[in-house]
């Protein structure tokens, strides 16, 4: 048996999801957590590598096979987001945990992801949204939503999505299956909402720089069909901040 | 004439608004944004004194009388916001600006101000509610609230506040005017809302403590009554800390 928790974090204090040297990441806070629970290192997998200052509503982990066996406390599974939330920053809580079988992988199990990333869209700045949401100060119409909303149904299905992967990755299968892409609006935030069975590196905020780029006009809807075919990174559009992308939901 | 600004600041990093030797306010930043865009030192007057910790949705100040005389830019009003924001932390935004009577009084002339205070009610705390809600987590249940919203209803009116108000203020008339009181709920987060002629030291943050305390039913909502004329702080509930708490509204 393994251990699998839900976690939600904000991401600005960290250099992102995986441990690194030197560097502040949700996986060592983890590490000490457990450790300091158990009583021993454990060993964490989780679903995706997340970035510097990439948010998660639900990151998903497991921890240490055959840890059943070996928790030296009573604690029953559903205390342990309480057992390990008091050993965590406040910026990151686990809130869900049970046992899942060894055979489970956290990350080669997923079925599908689903990310949000957040356009704040205010002629000013929001001193309640600094390192949460991507702020855009041009007024974005109702039919430059429309725009919006149709070429990120021209993302839907499966392509080779290389037009929308970072220069240098060493990926060589960029085929991926994006199933929905849904645009919405809601007071000054604006959020672009994508499932798919699998990201290439940047895939999210690359996607989103391109819809910005539809909302000024620069890029037609109708164009997308012809970026995605053309793999050819340099017809996407930028590749927005980190601190606007939220990993929302993964399905195994 | 004098320069009236609406300002929207985060209070995490502050000791308040109002400057202190040594401790960053909201006031020194203001101090340095004018001083840099005007080329002079600037006399800023806010409309109230906010706590450490505290927010503001909507804080109201003047700059300087004759301000408007003295400016050596050509900048136009309806560009200062934008102007000082380049000038201020990610965590300030002024949003609005006008040329006010020197008369005009950002602190005497106010005629009601509104605060809002953010409860989080839920199982585990929240990684993107640090700082920025009470994290209660007693489930609050739909008979709860109701009791909550009654006690809320028998706050307002003209009433002396003295036992909302923090021990040891040197106010000697505590009669203020509560125009309403409402507590409604929106997913994890209830929110109290108050409207009042002004408000005694703590008053909002001790009346949330007494709400609280009639979710818990340790006071229920046929109490508010005798607890405000017992003029003793000591039957009323504790105070809730200031990171909950926003000044939403300020009329003039």
């Amino acid at each position: 048996m393994k251990l699998f928790l839900k976690i939600k974090y904000n991401g600005t204090r960290y250099a992102g999801y995986q441990v690194q040297d030197h560097s502040p990441t949700v996986q060592r806070e983890l590490n000490i957590a457990t450790a300091d629970l158990f009583g021993f290192d454990c060993d964490i997998t989780g679903c995706s590598r997340t970035d510097a200052g990439v948010h998660a509503l639900c990151f998903c982990a497991t921890v240490q096979e055959h840890l059943k066996d070996y928790i030296h406390t009573n604690i029953p599974v559903e205390r342990i987001p309480q057992a390990l939330n008091v050993r965590l920053p406040s910026d990151i809580t686990v809130f869900y945990a049970e046992f899942v079988p060894t055979e489970f992988h956290a990350r080669y199990d997923v079925k599908s992801k689903t990310y949000e990333y957040r356009i704040l869209n205010s002629h000013y700045s929001d001193p309640f949204e600094v390192n949460r949401a991507f702020h855009f100060s041009k007024h974005i119409s109702d039919q430059d939503l429309i725009n919006m909303q149709k070429a990120a149904k021209a993302m839907c299905g499966t392509h080779d999505f290389s037009s929308f992967m970072a220069t240098g990755s060493k990926i060589t299968d960029a085929v991926r299956t994006i199933y929905s892409c849904d645009v919405d609006r809601s007071g000054d935030i604006i959020t672009v909402r994508i499932s798919a069975d699998g990201f290439l590196y940047n895939m999210v905020r690359i996607i989103c720089g391109t819809l910005i780029e539809v909302a000024k006009n620069n890029i037609s809807p109708e164009d997308i069909t012809a970026i995605i075919s053309s793999c050819n990174r340099r017809l996407a559009g930028p590749t927005l901040p980190p601190y606007g992308l939220y990993l929302v939901d993964v399905e195994y």
